[in-house]
């Protein structure tokens, strides 16, 4: 049987482009024991394979080039020589970009069964998978909020974003998203009920903003969950409140290389901030509970969440350049069956 | 009885001089009840000075025009209309720069009768006092540091850094001081027992301190207090071990009003990082249990300290600048009786 694939073809100087990908078609090996065979309906692309393509220090192992990108993948098991899977189980792993995964089954935390009865399979790659968790580990481990307290955060209609702002809404605080454009702010606040939505493409990432922000957090900000970097982020330490909490999930701004200056370090001191990076591979023994508010947020309507489809593994490579560029609405899928 | 005493006569725009201050003699009033009249033996002067002089937001309230300078002070008492205190009581305040003190014993905190049979009276105002609280707070509660971490000080050699230092080599840390020049740099490894100590000024703050920061802290750095900002910063930044944490205590070089970036925050989130600021003041439960090791080490001789004494309240003024400007060598004070 044959297995369309997407390699990282070349590492990208800069700005990535489709060139860096290839797609191949290769013949899928025979099963070996406790090997499942997956049938991939859903590819999640985020912004984190930008990172792995880079070959310089991060915090994870690069990519290697003609390897299948790395990717969270949903499907359906196809075969099985492991007792624990069997043909028509749902399934959610890391099967990369590709039609088909032969999966170690036996491995901790390679495959997991997923109940599709209440929470539809591709939530498992994103508000109730990896982003939903990210999101409730940056706000319930760094943040903190409390009750009555304003949040923010940006790339607010993303797939972490999102989940922030409405696990935020469901502690009892004020949230304030930012994000680019006006359908992505009325969609925060109509559909997920944020109580206002700032658009850097409108107001900028100075003054403009500067001004919108203190406009919508008249209290200050206590928490913000930081997904970009660079200009908005020297905005919304200027509204922090003493005190004031800054999970640091991603700094897609950064990711092509130029390092981007942050204005007023000082701030941390006279405001008397936390700053914290994390990264949610890092926080196995938290995704239990997580897992259980966001399925159950899911499954009563609680937390909202909206998709970008694209059709087809070849179409994968646009729709990666896209999402970081923010051309995206949701979370970023790829239909491959 | 007359009183000496300098206040604030200008703010200043940039970096102050000594024509921001005014030696004034004033006629000291009549003791009410529950009043003690304190004689000072030191006055303490401290970077966190410099930002009161300022009139902008800050964490603190200005110190307001044509008042008496705000400063931590030891001395003895000479009158005493409270039950708790009688004439020759060596006590700790906050008097000011000024001769004397009118001090409302009756307010919680605003008069502490010290012990001097094994302690000396100076000490209350350095590594007994409000700069040893600072690095105990900051090391215990944010850097946390366990047995075998590498601790990075800058400021190295002042009342804090070094008592910072010290402090970590009783937690089994390896410790790298950052100091200004060739003693400040051989007093903190040859008196004080730091394993290294780079000296910025030989070594500049870019390319040249991080291969020496590098060759003295060969397993990376993972707490770093920071006394200075700039881009000393940026250098120990650099260098952090994923999860390392930073204090943030003082940023010297930001007080004159010019801010100075962080040249790479996306660090923070590559290497997990904790930056978090703090005011020893807003820490006021912990200052026994950080006294009552100061005090013991002090006793024992395990913490040693070294004091840049300034003869003459007159002399508090270019003190205070040199302070500003490093030439001090440990805790800077002056005496006046």
């Amino acid at each position: 049987m044959n297995n369309q694939r997407i390699v990282l073809a070349s590492r990208p100087t800069g700005e990535p482009s489709s060139a860096n990908f290839r797609l191949e078609t290769v013949e899928l090996p025979a099963l070996q024991d406790q090997q499942v065979l997956v049938r991939h309906h859903y590819l999640s692309l985020d912004p984190y394979m930008r990172g792995r393509m880079n070959d310089g220090k991060s915090y994870a192992q690069p990519q290697p080039l003609d390897a299948v990108m790395i990717g969270g993948t949903v499907g359906e098991v196809v075969e099985s020589r492991h007792p624990g899977f069997a043909a028509g189980d749902k399934v959610v792993g890391m099967g990369g970009w590709q039609q088909f995964a032969v999966v170690d089954a036996a491995q901790p935390g390679a495959l997991r069964k997923v109940d599709t009865a209440h929470i539809p399979l591709s939530a498992y790659l994103g508000a109730v998978g990896m982003p939903g968790v990210t999101a409730w580990v940056g706000l319930t481990q760094i943040i903190e909020p409390k009750a009555g307290e304003t949040v923010v955060v940006s790339a607010a209609s993303g797939a972490v974003g999102s989940a922030v702002g409405q696990l935020a809404k469901a502690r009892g605080c004020r949230v304030v998203g930012i994000a680019g454009g006006p359908d992505k702010c009325a969609y925060t606040v109509d559909e997920l009920g944020f109580d206002a939505c700032l658009d850097y493409k409108a107001l900028g990432s100075g003054k403009e903003l500067s001004l919108a922000l203190k406009a919508a957090a008249p209290q200050g900000v206590d928490g913000y969950f930081e997904n970009v970097g660079g200009a908005i982020l020297d905005v919304v330490m200027s509204r922090m409140n003493a005190f004031g909490r800054i999970a640091f999930c991603g700094m897609i701004s950064g990711y092509n290389g130029e390092p981007i200056p942050m204005a007023n370090p000082a701030l941390i001191l006279v405001s008397r901030l936390k700053l914290q990076g994390f990264i949610v591979s890092e926080h196995m023994a938290l995704w239990p509970q997580a897992l259980k508010e966001l399925g159950t947020m899911v499954a009563t309507g609680q937390l909202k969440y909206r998709e970008s489809v694209a059709d087809g593994l070849a179409a994968a490579p646009e729709a990666f350049l896209g999402l970081l560029k923010g051309r995206n609405f949701g979370k970023q899928l790829v239909k491959l069956a």
